[in-house]
């Protein structure tokens, strides 16, 4: 059975030169079905994909509805449908041009126009993009619904005390600049690319650089109030709604295969369709080692089992995860999406020790889990080193971090990012939306 | 490279004439493949597109339980869930025939029993599917589903108000004869078709259709007690729980991907699949910009951001680019989408004027913005004329308006459509479903 | 058009032997691409059905958390999670082989270790994977999720007294050994298989052992304080959240497509992916049938429409039809959902004299309707006896509930099932958990 390393020849594009014996239409016949086929999964998986991690903004929305106090809900849902609206117009307006687009090798894209391929392609369309192999929308698609997911990161920890304003503002520079700048340096073909830096589908990239830029503007934006007392002591202020936040949860984790499974770009090949299986079912049993270190961590240390913990370990074993899907064996993923849930378990206490307020713990779960996970690609993947793997940590922290830092303390010294006290008290719901989240229930 | 355009001859059945130059059996082989792989993937975007269009079902539920008041939750649940099911039924026993069967340039399709393709097709059987492209059951599937969709925009308008079983009778002729009729017009190869009507995946088809019915509805049922006042005043009634009813928005705004996405009926060619590809950076960005255009007008005109309106904005931005996904530049698809989105803030309050009480506000949505996107057709598909667009939208609301409108004042002769003014107190949870929604909060 | 029967002998594998006038390679072009394609369509299908299935754990998650009473909504959310995880690993340790490797005929696999196929498939790895026909990966993810939903059934029914950990263990049990033995007797190619026993998507195999081991641990357990009064009363003890359990049955539903839909195993010719499709009308049509019939007898035994019962006539439509999904005519899977919905009406009563307390009705619903269900199979299958069902319904009954009975045993003599009488007052959140589920609104 020779026949499948010819087809991969074909798909790969390289074709003429490899066979020759056969006759010239029975040769075009093949590599056009190939090709055809191929471009149809590839782009499918796209699309796949996209609407799964689209999906995900609706499990943030859930999970950060069900971790803020009732009176702070309907701001919650209005922050998130708002930010996965601005990732998207600003990603087609600005971003992904600066993510992708003449970068090779350096630090940033470029500012430009460019359109979709045309409606109803055939003849010479149709032939040059089967060189690349997936429709340029459908990769569109796919890369935008990544951006939302690093704002949806900033309004997790920003809750209940940032106006709604100043924060939708950080959202049109984050998803329009900071995160494509970012993101051309590996997946743009930039400079960590080239230096061998891995990260699979975004630990790093999408996760930490969420994470950076909501520890910039946590610190500047201080605790909510009662959240911290002067004699050091830490009160709760337990979220409303526990189901939902198990729901938004539920929800990420089934976006999860997408944003995992399609960053392998093609299913086009029975490799690549396989590897996707692989990343399936090890995305799936990281989270799930995730879920079971936390509880059984919980159990010894505390005698009780906060579900929200849990409900962060299995995402901290999800980010963990993501920088490598692929490469590592079952077990291997295990580890890697156990000691994800362990952190979570062990940095929560310490954020509070700091008085950094983290009001859904998206710092412990997408910034250190995502760090992490990166980290300990080298591990696995035999391309990637564990030095290589630090420069490119260090490299998006300090950028995404000062970035941040600079756009938040801009805001704020224009407009203000913080909710007067007496909103605050009342909440954002009265004070900015106007809409109360459960009008008959909340006390 | 001239393979693509014979595969496609291929895939598109004219086959025989167009190739003679082919030994024969390579011709054979080449054209089984085309058409195979073709129609596994054209009956894949069916049911892809169908189970994205079912979960739009769970979407309406949650968007109207968040948006009626807790004593009326558990009967909009039970009301979305029942609309779901015979809509489903009512459809396999006429509407698919009637609007698919026999239409032929006229105005309605056959009654007559049909099956679905026998379990584990071959020779013969096969072949024969492989000229229609697509397995009848996954069409089936797929049409089903949007016949939900009208009956979903009804439940909502009527909330809080409308008894049960008035409510599913009209359900049942909606779903098995006055929707499946009007699509015949279009989808069907009717009159509207054969004039060059244009609407791609159902603004007007389905959406306003949808609107037009409950309009009827409501102004037959008449508003809630305590919506209006003699004087004029208009209370809000606010709805009960306000992340459901964002859940829901977003669930549907995945479904739309298959909405639209799928009405392309067909990813087996690269054309096709790069097609939906677009359909789907369309719809999305159509999307958000109804919610930038809501959240942008609302702070203007309000100084608050009621985000049920930033909802609805998204919602309105969907329907308008429904009636055609493909054609536009994403520039115009924000165009399209934002305008959808001043539609709601601006016709809300309008309705109330008219003392129409529209309790999620599904007639701006799908009515006022499907009658919008239907007209704007013309602007970005060549093929379309805006006098025939407006001959569509102002037939098919003539024909809704008044076939709902009879339907309605029969049901209301006959055994009523309102609940007593006491069970609209107590609720209808109480008074018809005997299960309170939240029994532990409500006040 | 001989072309398909040439193509679907190469997808089967039977290929060297029927065709010889072909040249060489051509023969090998052709099959090569119809196998692969054939490989990626089937891989792809387990992981589209994989998906869905997986967000049945968060279906089950909302239904069970709104029906319990708010104090223990918590702790559902954390079980339904936690569960989910455990069968993942689980499954991995130790189901997976027991279930499918080495049984041929007997009644048990093996323990042992495997891993999935190698990253990048290339040369002979992918020849050999070739003829398995899809990725093992991939299978295993299929395969997984439906253990996750056995353990959900059993999280359902015992809700609100069992304590944490003894549910923990049972899981552990169940999913590691009970459930994979029992699953190796059919889809393991064990003896029932041997035998003739039909089921095809696992009203018996998933649903019944689920509800079975339920039943076990409710016996064990005991009702929930002030369920049963000593006269013989019923105290109804109402969900807390009906949205969320409309919610989770809406999850159910549309995840059940993946489950009945993708048990078909293939999709990568035309009779495979049309079967899909019958199976997903038909599924629908069945649960719409379970949800027409509970309306339509609630109405007449009791005059108001329960919607918890509906829903769950939603279900037990969907359990019902799940043993043969594909055979049956639409009108058939009418009749099998709708007696699927009637069971549900009336043996919920019924469990309720026995004072066996299933909080969320899910043994009506997964074991008697699957017991109906898997029963009836012989009405549509010609390949399926009603004398070999009922051997395999009796094997599975007898086998599950024996083991589980002993577990259940084993782990109340040895730490204890049930939560103090005080902690149950007080609810489990509170005891367990450590956290309130909704600590603004509960009384």
């Amino acid at each position: 059975m020779t026949f499948s390393k010819v087809t991969k020849l074909a798909i790969m594009g390289g074709v003429a030169a490899s066979i020759s014996a056969v006759p010239a239409f029975a040769q075009e016949a093949e590599f056009a079905l190939a090709a055809d086929t191929a471009y149809i999964f590839n782009t499918l998986l796209f699309l796949l994909g996209g609407f799964l991690v689209m999906w995900m903004a609706a499990g943030f929305a859930m999970l950060e509805a069900g971790l803020v106090r009732s009176k702070n809900v309907s701001m919650q849902s209005l922050k998130n449908i708002a930010l996965y609206s601005i990732a998207g117009i600003m990603y087609w307006l600005i971003g992904y041009n600066l993510m992708y687009t003449g970068v090779d090798g350096g630090f940033i894209g470029s500012i430009g126009t460019y359109g979709f391929d045309p409606v109803g392609l055939d003849g010479a369309d149709a032939a040059a993009l089967l060189d690349t192999g997936y429709s340029t929308a459908s990769d569109w698609f796919f890369q935008m619904v990544f951006v939302a997911t690093a704002a949806s990161i900033v309004s997790g920890t920003l809750a209940e005390r940032i106006k709604l304003w100043p924060f939708l503002i950080f959202v049109v520079v984050l998803t329009g600049f900071i995160y494509p700048i970012a993101g051309s340096w590996q997946w743009g073909g930039g400079w960590l690319s080239e230096m061998g830096f891995s990260d699979f589908a975004g630990s790093t990239l999408v996760h930490s650089v969420g994470g950076w830029a909501a520890l910039a503007g946590a610190v500047l934006l201080g605790a909510r109030k009662g959240k911290y007392d002067a004699a050091g002591n830490v009160s709760p202020l337990p979220g409303s709604n526990i189901p939902l936040a198990t729901l938004g949860t539920f929800i990420l984790w089934l976006g999860w295969f997408g944003f995992n499974g399609a960053s392998q770009l093609a299913m086009g090949t029975i490799s690549d369709v396989s590897d996707v299986s692989r990343i399936f079912a090890n995305t799936n049993i990281a989270a799930a080692a995730g879920v079971v270190t936390t509880i059984i961590l919980l159990q010894i240390l505390y005698k009780k089992v906060d579900v929200t913990i849990v409900l962060n370990g299995a995402l901290a074993g999800l980010v963990a995860i993501t920088a490598e899907p692929l490469a590592p064996a079952v077990w291997q993923a295990i580890v890697i999406g156990a000691v994800g849930g362990a952190i979570v378990v062990f940095t929560v206490p310490m954020l509070d020790k700091l008085k950094i307020d983290d009001v859904v713990g998206a710092i412990p779960v997408h910034l250190f889990a995502g760090i992490w996970g990166t980290f300990i690609v080298a591990w696995t993947n035999d391309g990637a080193s564990y030095g290589t793997q630090i420069v490119g940590i260090v490299a998006y922290g300090v950028f995404t971090l000062v970035a941040s830092f600079v756009v938040w303390f801009i805001i704020k010294t224009v407009i203000g990012l913080r909710a007067s006290e007496e909103e605050e008290m009342m909440g954002l719901d009265k004070a900015e939306v106007g809409v109360e989240a459960y009008p008959e229930f909340a006390t």
